[in-house]
């Protein structure tokens, strides 16, 4: 991971093989990052990515093992019990001749090749806590 | 809806069933925002999603009643004749094992779970005036 | 091509039949812009769009003529050798009654209808240089 400061947030550049949520919330705990947002292209291997089903009241996940390019990612960071917690969602598309889209919540996925991020951090925290109607940790503004 | 001041912007969480479109126009109207950029990620359903047949002159829309994921959405805020206009497109995927990808102009959405917003206003207004050329309200910068 | 200065940056319409990359690009030498992020909403045809293919070291792009929404498009820009190189992704849709999504790494594509463009410039240069183990330009941090 490299990290350069610009005028409204960071460029960061991920790795081959690094852990985007985990490489970025570390970033976020070591500079005191507690909100934010971000969007980033590159591509991405063994990607947990899925959707949360409401009626079941759980999220749904597959493993995507092979590589993909991050055609879109956008996402924000906000606390859960003081703690910096990602809430990304991305477009992936095939490197075949169909370049064919799957997208949806990403929990963790691998860097492949590289990952070029643009993160703006806010001054003031943002937290997230259960919400009983949905069974999901929401954004309390 | 809620809404809390960051620096450059306003983070905004949609509750489930707000109407997307009509929703922040009417905070863009409280708050005197003329223009402006968002993103968004979240889950919305009963879209009106489409596109502009530029040899037709006309929108061909669909609906799509079931709950997608929004897996991005990138939108802005001008005027026309005195009243602010979003401008969105969205890439919504299914909500099954396929996660699927369509997208396309958003005309409106209804939110489903949450929708959350970023959203950068500009203190100089922005206006689209209507183009002869291709039928459309397009930016006049 | 038609350019407003905003507080963060500059929204730009690019015109049907401009070609996107070369057009921004030109804005950038215009400007003095050496590196910045973007993202765009619009219509686009005669789209180079592909991915890198790591293992063969070479880019595969096919051409897609017909005319295509540009349901997301995020992009950066930095130096090379001291000239400015756009790294940009999209999703696109067909303009059919599928609103089907083919997404990846676009080399060029030429303004169909209309590009509305956000592009967030940055005061300090940044940089891109061959990578010997991937065989990219990839950002220096």
């Amino acid at each position: 991971m490299e990290v350069r400061d610009v005028e409204i947030g960071f460029m960061i550049k991920l790795a081959r093989g690094e852990r985007v949520m985990e490489t970025l919330l570390a970033f976020c705990e070591k500079r005191g990052i507690k909100s934010g947002v971000f969007n980033a292209i590159g591509a991405v291997k063994n990607t947990e990515i899925g959707y949360y089903n409401l009626e079941k009241r759980e999220y749904f996940f597959k493993k995507i093992a092979e590589e993909r390019e991050v055609a879109s990612m956008t996402g924000n960071i906000a606390e859960v019990e003081g703690k910096p917690l990602i809430h990304a969602h991305a477009v992936l598309s095939a490197m075949d001749d169909t370049l064919s889209c799957v997208g949806a919540h990403i929990k963790e996925a691998e860097v492949a090749v590289t990952l070029e991020v643009f993160l703006t951090p806010f001054a003031l925290p943002l937290a997230r806590a259960y919400d009983e109607a949905t069974g999901l940790k929401l954004l309390q503004l």
